[in-house]
C-alpha cells in the first residue's frame, strides 16, 4: 500500500548517499498508514481517555513533528499545509506554543481522514525534496533530527495500537482491531521452563554511547554497582498469572505497595484488564478469554502476560516469593547469553523509578522536552513488546508508564536476591 | 435521498386507508437521513458531553424505538437486525433491560455507519410489512404506537441538529455543519418592533384534549388561575441581549439566581456560549460574531438570541425589569392574535418548573418512562425552534432542559405583572 | 441559663411598649445559646458537609445579620466586635462583601467558642441599647428588622440540630446530640388510623397577607384552583415505610424518578440514611434502629418516618399508589377539622417546584437575598418539625430543600386524585 | 506539664536496667501533650485535608501503637480503654483490622479531648507496669517494639507541627499554632556564604548498619557508584528564592518538569503555599510576609525556604543551572567536614525517587507495613527540620513525600555534576 508515490520516486532520485534515509523515511511512513489501515475513519477518530489519542491524531501528529522539527526550521520556503494544524497536533511542547487540550482529541472530526492523509503526503512530499537538495552542510544537520522523527514515528506506531486496542475494549461489542493480523503480533507460544541467571556482585556499565541512535535519557554510560541477584530467564506466563489470581491474590492487601491496594478496591480490580472471567456477558464463556488485537480468544497459558499495571506486578512477583528486577539488573542480564523473550513479547516493568541518569543532560533545543520532564511518578519498563516495531528497541532502551497504566502491552519477568 | 426503497414500494403496496401513515413514516424517517448527511462518518460517531449523542446514535436509537415498541411486542416472527443492539442503542428504559452506559455512547465506532444505515433499513422493511399485513384489530393497536415512534423521531432530528453543533463546536476549526442549509436554518430577520399582549385575571384551560396526539404530560386540560399581566409579543434579540453583556449582566450577581451565578463564576461564563467575543483566538474579528449550523458569522441584532441557559435568561428578564412568563401564560397568551414568533425560532424558557399536571398519569407499559420520570429539576420551555420539525410543535407542548442547559436553541420572551 | 446578664437587665430599663420586643429578643438568643449547651467546642466547631454548617458557625452567623441588618446600618456609633467577622460569617449576601467559603466553615478554629459567645454578648448589647434609645421614628424602621433577625435566628435553631445530628452521624459511635432533651424532641406516638380529608374544586387562595410577620416568598396571597382530591389526614409512619423497604423499594426502578434512581444506585441507598438495617456493625442488633437526636433506638412503627430526601418520599407515594399533595393542595387542607400533625414533627415534601407565587417581589436592600435567588432547583415543604422553634411556623409558610437533601425532619403526608 | 503522673512514678519504681527506656518513653509521651498544650479543644478536632491529621487523632493514633503493638500481642491481662478505638485509631495497617476512613478523621468530636487523654493515661499505665512486671525474655521482646513505638510518636510529634500549621493556615485570620515557641522553633539565621563541597567518583557505602535504632527502609548498608560532583555547603534562602519568583519562575514551563507545571497551572501556584504576596488581603504589608508557626511574619531573606513542593524546589535547581542531590550524593556529603544546616532546620529534597534498597526486606509481622508498601509515586528527602524532634534525625535516614506535597519544612540543597 502507498499513499504516498511521490516519497518513493524522490527516494529513487537522489544522492545515493542519502538513499538509506530516504528508503528508511519511506518504509516508516508507509508502516503507519498500514497500522491504521484495517481501522474504519470512525475508529480512527475515537479517543478512549485522556492518556490514549486517536489513531488519527497519532498519524496527524508524527507529521507535525517532522514539520516542527525538520521542515519549519531548516527547509526554506516551506508551507505549511494548514497553518491552524500547528495548534491542533502539538502534543506537549511548550515552547513550540500552545495546542489542543489532550483530553478533547477525539472530538476533531476535522480534519476528516482523508484530509490528514494528504497532510502527510504534502510533508513528505517536501521531506523528499528537502533530501535532495540539501546542501551538504545543512544535510549534517538534519540526518539527527530525521532520524529523531523516524524514531518518534515508531513510538507512535505503538501507541497506535495499544490505543486503538483501548478505545475497541470499551465497546461491548469486543471487536477486533487487527483481524488478519498474522505472526507479528502473536503472543502465544508453547511454556518455556524456567530457568534463573545469575548476577555477580561489583561494578557493571549501564545506558548507551556511541553513534547509534538513542534517546537522550538513555545516556550517559556509566557504572553502577550490582548486588548479586538472579533473574529469570523467561516473562511470567498467563497461566501462572491465573495461579496468582485463583490463589486470591486481588484480595490480600499484604502483596499489595498502598497505592496499588486502593486501585485495586476503587477501580474493582479482579484481573487483568482484558481478561474476561467466565460469566463475562460480553462473550459468555466456560473458561476465561483475553481480549486482544484478533478480539478476544482463549486464554493461553504459555502466553506472556499483558497489559498489567505495574502494582499488579509488584504484587506478583511478591505472591511468587521474589521481586521486580532493577533496571540495571536488567540491562546487565540481557547480555547473557540465557536471556529469552527480551524483547518482541511485553515490556517488562521494572523496580526503577524513571530517574535521570547521573550527568543526564536533556537534548537542547525545543526537544529538551521529549523526554526529561516526565522523570517523576513513573517506573522503567525495559525489552520491547510485540507491538514496537522491529528495530526500534535495544538493550539500552528506557520505556516509562505511570504504575497504574494498563492499556500497554506490559508484563514482567521475576527477579530475586542472591541469598533468596 | 433514499437509502430505503423498500418503504417507499411498501407504502405505495398497503391499504389506501393505511396510507399516510405509511407515506408519514416514510417522509419521517428520510428526514432523519437527510440531517445526517451533510456529516461525515467521524462526524456522526463523536459525543462531546454525556448529556448530546452522536448522530449515528440517534438514527440507531430511533430504529431501536420502533423494534422495542411497535415490532418485538407485535410483529409476529420479528428477527432483530442484531440482538446486541437491544442493549446498545436503549436510552433509559429501565423496564426494557439494561444498556450501554450514556456517557459512552461516543466510543462505538462499531456498528459503524454503513451497518446502521442496513439497522434503519432493516427496521423498515418490518415495519412496511407490518403496516402491509397487520389485522384489523392489531392495526388499531399499531396506530398509536406508530404515531408514537414517529413523534420521537421528530423530537431526536432536533437533538441531531443540536448535538453535532455543540460536538463541533469543541474543534477549534469550529466547522459548519449544516454549510448548505437554506431558510429552514436561518434565524435572522428584520427587528420588530415589540408590543406587549395583555392577559386578563381569571380562570383559564391549558393542556391537551382531543383525539390528536399529544405527549402524555400535555394532559389532562385543566382549568389555571392567572393573574393579570402583559406578555411581549416578540422573542429577545442578540442585540438587545448585547447591551445587557455591554451594561456589565455577567459581572452583577444581584441579577442572577444563585445557582445561577454559581456556574457563572465556577464556568467563567460571560456571554452565550457559541458566541465569540471579537478577540477570540479560533476565528479574529473586531466585532461579536455567533457559531451555529452555518458556522461563524456576524451577530445579527435582529436575530432571537439562542443557546441562553435559563439562568441567563431568567438574569436577562431581571436586568430587562421583568421577569419569564410561566407556562400557562405562555399557553393562553399563544392564542392571541398579537402574538409572534410563537414557534419556528427559539424554544422560550418560562419560569415554570416540570411538575406535574394535576391529575397527570404518564402512559402505561414501557413508555410510562417517556416523560414522567424527568418531573423534577427541570424547567418547562415552550414554543419550538428552528430546529424543530415542521408540525412537530403545539401550543400545549411542554418541552424541558436543567437549567443550566446550553446546547439548545433556546431563548426568551419577557412577561410583566399587570401593575409594573 | 443566661450567659447575656445585660439583655435581660436592658430589657427592664426600657419602654414598657418595646418590652414585648425586647424579651422576645432574648428568649430567642438564649434558646439557641440552650440549643448548643449540650455540646462540647469540639461538636460545636466541625462541619460535616457543605451543605450544613458548625453551631459555633450558627451561633456567630445570627449575631452578624443582627450586625450587618440591624446595628452597622442604624445604630449610630456602633463599634463592630472584629471587622474580620463581617468576611467570616456572612452567609450568602453577594450585597454585603466577600465571604468565607462555605465548605471550609469547619475550619474556623478561631474564633473559639469563648470568643463566639463574647461577640453575641456584645451584639446583645449593643442591640439592647437601640431598643431602649432609638427615637419614634427610627423604632418604626426596626421593628421589622429586628422582627427578622428573629426569625431568621430561629430558623437557624432548626439548622443548629439538624446539622450537629449530621455531624455526629457520620461518628461510628453515633454519640447522642441532645441525650437529655425530653418530649420536645421526641416523634414517636400511638399510630393513628389514617383518615382521607376530601378537597372540592375550585378556585381558594393561598399565601400570607395581614400585618403579622411573614417571609417575602409567602406573598402575594392569590387565587389558585384546586382539582378534587383527598388528602390523608396523618402523616406516613416508620411502620408503613419499613413495608416499602421490605416489599424491595430501593430496588424497583419503576417507582422511582430518574435523578431519584440514580441517587439509589451511585449513592447505595437501600434505606433511611438514620436508620440502622439490623446487621450495622456500629450497633449491633437483631432489628431496625433509628439514629436520632437522642442516639440510636429501636425503630417506632408509629412514629413518622424521618430525614428522607424528596425522592424516597415520591417513590413512597408511587408505591402506596398515591401522590404527594401539591403545596396549594397542603396549605387548603391545613385549615380542614380532621388535618392532623400538621406540623411539630417533620415537614412534609410537596409535589411543587420552589417558584415564585404570581406578583412576587422579594424584599428590598440586603435582603432581597434571603429567599427570592433561590427559586429554583428545590422542592416546596410544608408544615414544620419537632425540631422547628415553638411558634415559628404557619400554614403559609414555604420551607424549600433541593430533592436529594436528607438531613431535615423531613417525611410525607399522603394525596390522591379524588377519582383514584 | 504531667499528665501522666503513673509514668513517672513506674519509672522510678523500675528496674534500674531499664530505667533509660522507662525514662525516654515518659519524656516522648510528655513531649507530644506539650506541642498539643497551646492547642485549643477546636484546634486539635479539625482535619484540613486527607493527607493532615488532627492533633487529637495525632494522641491517640500513637496511643493506639503501643495497644496494637506492644500490650496487645505481649501484656498478659490488658484490657484495652475502649475496644472501638481498634476502628477509629489505626492508620494504615490493614493486618490489623478495619478502620475509619483517613479523610473523616476531623468529624471525631468523640472521643473528646479529656478522653483522649485518659486513654494516652491508661496505656502509659499498662506501659509502665510491663516495663516493671516483663520478665527478662519478654524483655528482649519488648525493647526494640517500645523503640518502635517511640520513634514512631517522633515522627507524629512533627507531623502534630506540621498539620496543625496547615490546618491554621487555612482561616483566613491566620492565627499562631505556637506563639510563645522559642528558639527550636526559629528558622531563621544570619546568611551563610555558599561554598560547594566535592565527591569524587568511586564506591561508597551508605544505608544503616549496626545495633542502633533505624527503619527497615535505611537497611541494608550497600554500595552505590557515585559520579564526581559538587553539593551545596548549605540550604537555598528565602531571599534566593524570591530572586526566583522575581524573575518569572512560576511563568516559564522550561523549568518545570511536566507534572509540576501542570500543579502550578491548575493550582494556580504563583510562591510557596505559607508566602503572603505584598498585596494579601489576610495581613495587608508592603512586602512579602510568610506564615508559620509563629504566625504571620516578614519575609526572612536568611532563612532557609520551606514548604516547597518536590517540583518547586527541582524547578529552582533548573533556575539556578544546579541540580538537586541524590540520596546517596546527599548521605556521601553529610559526613564531610564543611556541610552545614544538614539538619534541624528543612527537610530537603533529593533527585531519588522512594525506591526499595538492593536486599530491602521489611520488618515482619504488622510493622511490615510500616514503609515498604509506600515505596512508589514519591521522593526520598533527607536531613531533618526545625520540627523534627531532637536527636530523631540521623544521616541514613529517609524520609518521603510526593512529589507535590506543600505543607511540611521541606526545602533544598542544590548539586551540580562535577563538570558543569
Amino acid at each position: 500500500m502507498s499513499l504516498n508515490p511521490s516519497t518513493a520516486a524522490a527516494a529513487a532520485a537522489c544522492d545515493p548517499a542519502r538513499r538509506p534515509l530516504a528508503d528508511r523515511y519511506a518504509a516508516v511512513r508507509e508502516r503507519s498508514m498500514a497500522l491504521a489501515a484495517p481501522l474504519s475513519p470512525e475508529d480512527q477518530c475515537i479517543q478512549s481517555m485522556p492518556d490514549a489519542s486517536p489513531t488519527k491524531w497519532h498519524l496527524a501528529h508524527t507529521s507535525w513533528f517532522f514539520e516542527a522539527v525538520v521542515l519549519q526550521p531548516h527547509a526554506a520556503g516551506y508551507r505549511p499545509f494548514d497553518e491552524r494544524f500547528f495548534f491542533l497536533f502539538n502534543s506537549y511542547y511548550e515552547s513550540l506554543g500552545p495546542r489542543h487540550p489532550r483530553p478533547q482529541r477525539g472530538l476533531l472530526t476535522r480534519p476528516g481522514l482523508d484530509e490528514v492523509h494528504r497532510y502527510r503526503a504534502h510533508v513528505d512530499a517536501a521531506i523528499a525534496q528537502l533530501i535532495e537538495r540539501a546542501g551538504a552542510e545543512l544535510w549534517a544537520t538534519l540526518q539527527p533530527l530525521m532520524e529523531l522523527g523516524l524514531q518518534h514515528e515508531q513510538q507512535h506506531q505503538e501507541l497506535i495500537l495499544t490505543d486503538i486496542l483501548h478505545a475497541l475494549s470499551c465497546n461491548p461489542l469486543l471487536p477486533a482491531a487487527q483481524p488478519q493480523a498474522a505472526a507479528p503480533l502473536h503472543l502465544a507460544e508453547s511454556v518455556p521452563a524456567l530457568g534463573w541467571l545469575e548476577l555477580a556482585e561489583g561494578a557493571v556499565e549501564i545506558g548507551h554511547a556511541g553513534a547509534d541512535f538513542a534517546f537522550d535519557n538513555e545516556t550517559p554510560r556509566h557504572r553502577v554497582w550490582l548486588q548479586p541477584c538472579r533473574i529469570a530467564d523467561r516473562l511470567v506466563t498467563c497461566g501462572e498469572y491465573a495461579e496468582f489470581i485463583a490463589d486470591g491474590g486481588y484480595r490480600q492487601p499484604g502483596l499489595w505497595l498502598s497505592d496499588g491496594w486502593a486501585q485495586v478496591q476503587a477501580q474493582g480490580w479482579q484481573h487483568p484488564v482484558y481478561w474476561l472471567a467466565p460469566d463475562d456477558p460480553r462473550a459468555p464463556a466456560p473458561h476465561w478469554q483475553v481480549y486482544g488485537l484478533h478480539g478476544v480468544r482463549p486464554l493461553d497459558p504459555a502466553a506472556p502476560v499483558a497489559q498489567l499495571s505495574f502494582y499488579e506486578a509488584a504484587a506478583y512477583a511478591q505472591w511468587a516469593g521474589a521481586r521486580l528486577p532493577t533496571e540495571a539488573e536488567w540491562e546487565a542480564a540481557s547480555a547473557l547469553p540465557g536471556m529469552r523473550q527480551a524483547t518482541g513479547h511485553v515490556w517488562q516493568w521494572t523496580r526503577s523509578s524513571y530517574d535521570p541518569y547521573p550527568g543526564f543532560q536533556p537534548w537542547s533545543g525545543a526537544v529538551a522536552e521529549y523526554n526529561g520532564k516526565f522523570m517523576v511518578g513513573q517506573l522503567v519498563l525495559r525489552g520491547g513488546s510485540v507491538a514496537t516495531p522491529p528495530g526500534h528497541a535495544r538493550a539500552t532502551y528506557r520505556n516509562f508508564f505511570p504504575p497504574a497504566a494498563r492499556w500497554q502491552f506490559t508484563g514482567l519477568r521475576l527477579a530475586r536476591d542472591a541469598a533468596c
